[in-house]
């Protein structure tokens, strides 16, 4: 094996959770051609957060390595619903549905992925074909006992909970991807290890050389204890302003911002990230410093380096109170012709999430208007008035008040 | 409900196991239009005895009181298998061998059906235009908990026999076939309750008001003790020759005979055959009588009535003694130009196991020729020889020798 096969070996290694096997993905690499790197996307939820881009960063390391990413939107299988990891059956989405959220899936992860090197596949294409036969056929290839074995099927068959027959046949769908496409490796979380090792099999029976299965860890999020989640509200979104990416990749801890820069940082190889770490370990690096550079790169990612400065130089203007306030995005805050006072503002711009907060935090003397502390809580901000809202360090918008209409 | 309909609902209970729900088949019934009576057939195994007509006349009998029979051919599932009452994953045969085997199974039913009053069907017809989507959705109507309280899954399941998981789309895909079909009522044996069950219920699924099932139960074959099945070698296949139908329906037993009697005999009636079993039971009736006009009626049905009285005249002149044995058919047995002596001949006419068997009866002076005791084991028969060959009373066939090719 070359030093450059050696490199890109321990590139793709990188932040995974297990790669099986090995030694094959080292004798595919060594072939020297391009490898068709699959990665299956469920089209039910088509709003990523950071915790997605684990998954789309290595496909973009391999195909900075020269590889091709197929993108496979599962708009058949959206139809079917995927049980993995949940514990109850989900409804299956209409046709129009899955295309639709495709659309929006493929605009957000171009964010990440080369679109170059990149193909986008759907899985319609050979399953809108087949025949209730094949099906059939597809399902004789394994057993019910097998089925079971998966983590959640066992738990769920186990707790007498409901498993439709075909949640069974997904995972088959799912491998025979693999084999439509006659993938070289699969990427995905270690939630589907269970259905990558199917493409694996199916491969084989088909005369292909099995897939190398490659799963990520899932992202810890905001909250530094579970995994990142829409539904937890511990994320942040692909789509969601520079500012909004910065100030909350600034408030995560310390530990948890090791483990993002492994899964989420390009920037900082390996062998930095532990002299980074040893420094702030020895108190030579304020560890700021450094999820400043994780904010910047991760804003100038899912946007771009104009943003991501701006993003960052208004952050700090805010927390700091230096700098220029203006590189704050403007909010529109409808409020009534007469004015709302200060605790009710800063409810109606989502500073605080009550009035009664609100109030508290000003008889703490921590609510500041353009970097001055609030005094009068009975004074009026009407129409017309633009500044910046702050609470604490962290919490602030620039916002401008309309008339409500 | 009217007499007739009375009388009607008394001749289609007549031998059956179960009738799920009889209310709702004497509603359908009242109703005093024909009904559509679907009975699926697996063709696999074309060869049909005597233990499948059980079903087949049951569907003659609603076929004489003016229903329609629906006989599904199973060609499209036959591809998959039946998993019924086997412990073991069968393998799917190829299509071509489904259509020749589901034409021999035509040709053999209409010794029992009427076919004025069939409906041939294949469920290839809506199967085959069926994509995989369709037979996904399919199979999301029932769950895996659902479909392992069938006995023979369950049983395989708690021995660890592997289940392959098409064979839970099976029962779905039959279920199917009478939402297809708009069956009235479903005809099967009791080993397919679980699968009758289901057509019910995807009926209901679909707005359709649900089949009745009506099971019946398995025909004991010829040693008394077992289901009748070819593998066990205790059947009465429908293409045999008359001869053989008599010769075979005459040696069951007497108990079994009254079983018989009631799957199998149209002529005898409910009250007529107590009447018999009291006769008989109380000395005034010889069985053999009986047995006599049940193997008349079944070589006539699988025959005709002129065959029958044929195969009844020489099984009587054999088994007496006396009578015209000119009436046996004619079986050409190869021998070599030097001739076989007795025994030999005996065991390639297949009447005796072996040449010692053969040399022990005629040691017992049970082996005749022509109705004389043979006395010379030595003595030759060479092609020309045309007689009766007799072992005990009831194994005989008349043969031609021919010189062997």
């Amino acid at each position: 094996m070359s030093q450059n096969q050696q490199q890109a070996l321990e590139l793709i290694a990188r932040g995974t959770d297990e790669i099986l096997k090995r030694d094959e993905l080292e004798a595919k690499l060594a072939r020297g051609r391009p490898l068709r790197v699959k990665a299956g996307f469920d089209p039910t939820a088509p709003d990523l957060h950071l915790g997605h881009t684990v998954l789309l960063n290595k496909l973009r390391q391999f195909q900075d390595l020269g590889h091709t990413v197929v993108f496979l939107v599962g708009d058949f299988t959206g139809m079917i619903g995927d049980p993995s990891g949940k514990s109850a059956t989900r409804p299956p989405l209409s046709r129009e549905d899955v295309l639709a959220n495709a659309e929006t899936y493929k605009a957000q992860v171009f964010k990440v992925l080369d679109p170059e090197r990149t193909e986008v596949r759907f899985n319609s294409e050979w399953f809108g074909a087949m025949g209730a036969a094949d099906m059939i056929r597809l399902a004789s290839t394994h057993t019910v006992a097998r089925m079971l074995e998966r983590d959640d099927f066992a738990k769920r068959f186990g707790n007498h909970q409901s498993i439709a027959i075909h949640e069974f046949l997904y995972p088959l769908v799912q491998g025979y991807d693999s084999v439509a496409l006659e993938a070289d490796v699969e990427c995905g979380g270690t939630d589907q290890k269970f259905n990558l090792l199917m493409g694996r099999g199916l491969q084989e029976q088909h005369g292909q050389e099995p897939q190398v299965v490659l799963t990520m860890p899932l992202l810890v999020g905001l909250d530094g204890v579970n995994k990142m989640s829409k539904s937890l509200g511990n994320y942040i979104g692909v789509t969601e302003p520079a500012i909004d990416i910065v100030n909350k990749a600034m408030r995560i801890g310390d530990d948890l911002m090791w483990d993002w820069i492994e899964l989420l940082s390009f920037e900082i190889g390996i062998d930095e990230a532990a002299r980074l770490k040893a420094d702030v370990a020895a108190g030579a690096l304020n560890p700021r410093e450094v999820k400043l550079r994780l904010a910047r790169e991760l804003a100038t990612r899912l946007h771009d380096a104009a943003a991501a400065a701006t993003a960052i130089a208004g952050w700090q203007a805010a927390v700091t109170g230096q700098g220029d306030t203006s590189l704050l995005p403007l909010q529109d805050v409808a409020v009534p012709a007469e004015g709302l006072r200060i605790a009710a503002l800063l409810t109606a711009a989502g500073i605080t999430p009550s009035n009664s907060e609100a109030n508290r935090k000003l008889r703490e003397r921590a609510v500041k208007v353009d970097g001055a502390v609030v005094e009068d809580g009975a004074a009026l901000f009407g129409p017309g008035f633009e500044g910046v809202l702050q609470v604490g360090k962290r919490n602030f918008a620039r916002v401008r008040l309309v008339a409500r209409g």
